[in-house]
């Protein structure tokens, strides 16, 4: 079983920080995305979409995208759940994780390749689009922000694939320029503990 | 338990045809979204986004989401599963949900929202970010027609949540003129069966 990614792209990132947080050892393939080493016909067997990370199984068999392959290790590994344990609470932990993947994930990374020309040889850049997609990122700041006023954890009191994606998105907002301002107090106290996870160094 | 929603919409029948394959009895919540019925204060404690549709449960909590609002019932509802039985299925089949949202409702969603002046009341519509978005659209019509080559259904041999947000999304492609086309032969079929299901009409 491996996993090919590109270390420094926020999706590989929620998988090995969701694998530490499991105690799962991976083998993992290093993909230069930016040089187009996803882009061989080899890799396309892996993933018509082409994208990172894809977890390749001992059968051969390929799962992509970052939460299929979350949720393949919550089936297989059981213990210390971060999908949650009962209905209502799988269920509210999926809502935040879809809301903070459609409203803070999705537009932080789309603010990123339609401003930034980093993927300028494959897809057409809207600027007018990127600085849409900049001013709804910077508002979940402060959706997040009001959600951990009183909670601990993103989806509740306990850590989740919600806080996962959360802190990915958080980081990865450095190439954005957007940050937590300080007067987001809660967002602030929540980010110094995740971080301080030793998941979050994976 | 009752679920608020616009029955026109693409999401909230979503919805309706996972909980008809469920043959759960629901009761519905009407709301004109166009005209702002959920942009009521009484919305938004119940959803903060102010989306539909929203599941209110007998303790009052609320699960906003489609697919949060699905996997609560899949939880509470486990016979004649629709997000797969093991690990590896499970995972697939999460793969394709995520690929068909992601690359075929969004942009459908965000085509449709771009070109119209639907919602202009209420966001920034970008016309060329709409074009983009059709293209998008346009092209998983092709996807989703070779994975059907070789699949009954679009995950697999089993009819799963994937399907049901296909379907929606083709149905609701409508509104941008998309459409299956005639040499599209696989995709035709799939269209045929999965349509012909009574929950289709839900």
């Amino acid at each position: 079983m491996k996993i090919y990614e590109m270390k420094i792209a926020p999706n590989p990132r929620r998988v090995r920080i969701f694998l530490a947080e499991k105690n799962i050892p991976m083998e993992f393939v290093e993909l230069d995305v930016q040089k187009g080493e996803n882009l061989t016909e080899a890799f396309r067997a892996k993933n018509p979409l082409m994208k990172v990370p894809v977890l390749e199984l001992d059968n051969g068999k390929t799962i992509c995208e970052s939460v299929a392959i979350c949720r393949y290790f919550e089936e297989t590994n059981p213990e210390r759940p971060l999908f949650g344990r009962d209905a209502e609470e799988k269920a509210i932990i999926e809502m935040w994780q879809r809301w903070v993947e459609f409203y803070f994930l999705m537009p932080t990374g789309m603010c990123f390749q339609h401003s930034s020309g980093y993927f300028k040889d494959r897809m057409n850049p809207i600027e007018e689009w990127g600085r849409e997609c900049r001013s709804h990122a910077e508002k979940f700041f402060d959706i997040l922000d009001n959600q951990l006023a009183n909670n601990r954890f993103v989806a509740g009191e306990e850590f989740s694939i919600a806080d996962i994606t959360a802190l990915c998105t958080v980081d990865f907002n450095r190439v954005n320029r957007l940050s937590i301002k300080p007067e987001q107090v809660h967002l602030l106290r929540w980010y110094k503990e995740v971080s301080s996870r030793p998941s979050a160094k994976a």
